[in-house]
């Protein structure tokens, strides 16, 4: 049978979801919970890469088993031997035509930022800090310009190996914390760093590095500003990922 | 001349305030880093101890300095060479009659707990998972018998040293947050483990373990019932220490 995984993980001491040949990844500590369980080595897929130190609260994963276990309640046996820092939260039966990378349809992350001049060692884990002072208003207004359907190749990381650069982005909003902003950003998929250059982007937009017209160009295909800095992974996390 | 320090700091790899022979402590972690500042080697004085995994966002310390550099300037200085679980806010120069610990007049702690059957590893660090539904009425409610003066002498643990176990409770209130709840507690001291037992005895009311005459009956002398466990350090963060 099939069997689906709901996933939550503090990314901070991965490498990051991909088996990678020297660090600890996510998907690597699931496989060898499943093997624990089962007595099965399975390949277990996840719905994409988060990269070293991103975190999940809704990362979704699948993997085949010929166990006599009921898939609900995998959640508990793998939680026994999975580490504080990653756990299932829920498991379910599947349809075989289900994949947890080819079927996703929407993907949200949320970017976590926070004001101080100083590091602060109670928000850093979650939390990217910025020492200017943001013009919230301006981040707000410019999650606009990301919306619809865009060309993406000027907000990624020159690593990604994706087909088509082309990604739709459905919604995109921030909200204030208590002494920062969170941004949550939905869409069909993103490319290698995309939402870290994205919030970048608005960082640089808010601290008068770049303008607005920098962004739509920068959209429309012009060369990325040296300004637009990839922001930090801890900041990242990956919230929920929707199936048809 | 003497300076006064606000220190903020994440206590999960720390064996606590005070200096220990085996252990890293956020004293020593201060101290060295004023060695590495002035080259003196000095007596760094916090508000109080805080225990191993306890957090701070506002511990206070103060220490003596022959050093010419103006007492405001120290956090700068000391932050460049502590680690990022460990920063000072700010600093000042007081008088010589101001003593961290002995000055001290009020302290406020921070509880938080979250609600989960699985360990949720974003919130782990953070904040105390408790399985069960809380009723958090009747949690909110009972705070109010902690408030005033009573002897603690039931709700610490017995390594406690404090001659008297008579303190004032100014303070207690319950702010509930996505999926938890926050506590507040603010008053002149604190014995040793004092906060996570009387948060673990609103934990047993709120799940029907003992009654409220129980705590009314703990606060008056009667022996806390085995029901009453100490909750975990994560959850526990000093907040502040007021000053006359």
């Amino acid at each position: 049978m099939r069997v689906k995984l709901l996933i939550t993980y503090d990314g901070t001491d991965y490498c990051g979801w991909q088996i990678q040949k020297n660090g600890n990844s996510v998907q690597e500590v699931i496989s060898k919970a499943i093997l624990s369980v089962t007595g099965e080595k399975v390949v277990v897929t996840g719905s994409g890469r988060t990269d070293a130190g991103v975190h999940a609260i809704g990362q979704v994963a699948h993997f085949d088993t010929q166990s006599k276990i009921p898939a609900e309640r995998f959640a508990l046996a793998l939680n026994t031997f999975l580490p504080e820092s990653v756990k299932v939260l829920s498991s379910e039966k599947v349809n075989s035509t289900f994949n947890a990378c080819r079927s996703a349809k929407i993907k949200t992350y949320r970017y976590s930022l926070y004001k101080s001049s100083i590091i602060l060692p109670l928000k850093e884990r979650y939390s990217a800090r910025v020492e200017q002072n943001l013009d919230f208003e301006k981040m707000k207004s410019a999650t606009k310009l990301f919306i619809g359907e865009h060309d993406f190749s000027s907000f990624c990381s020159s690593g990604s190996s994706a087909k088509t650069k082309v990604r739709t982005i459905y919604e995109f909003y921030a909200k204030e914390s208590d002494d920062g902003i969170d941004f949550y950003i939905s869409g069909n998929g993103f490319l290698y760093n995309m939402v870290r250059i994205i919030i970048g982007s608005l960082v640089a937009l808010a601290t008068d590095k770049i303008s607005e017209k920098d962004i739509v160009e920068t959209l429309n295909g012009k060369k990325r500003s040296p300004n637009i800095k990839t922001m930090s992974s801890n900041g990242l996390c990956l919230i929920d990922v929707k199936y048809e």
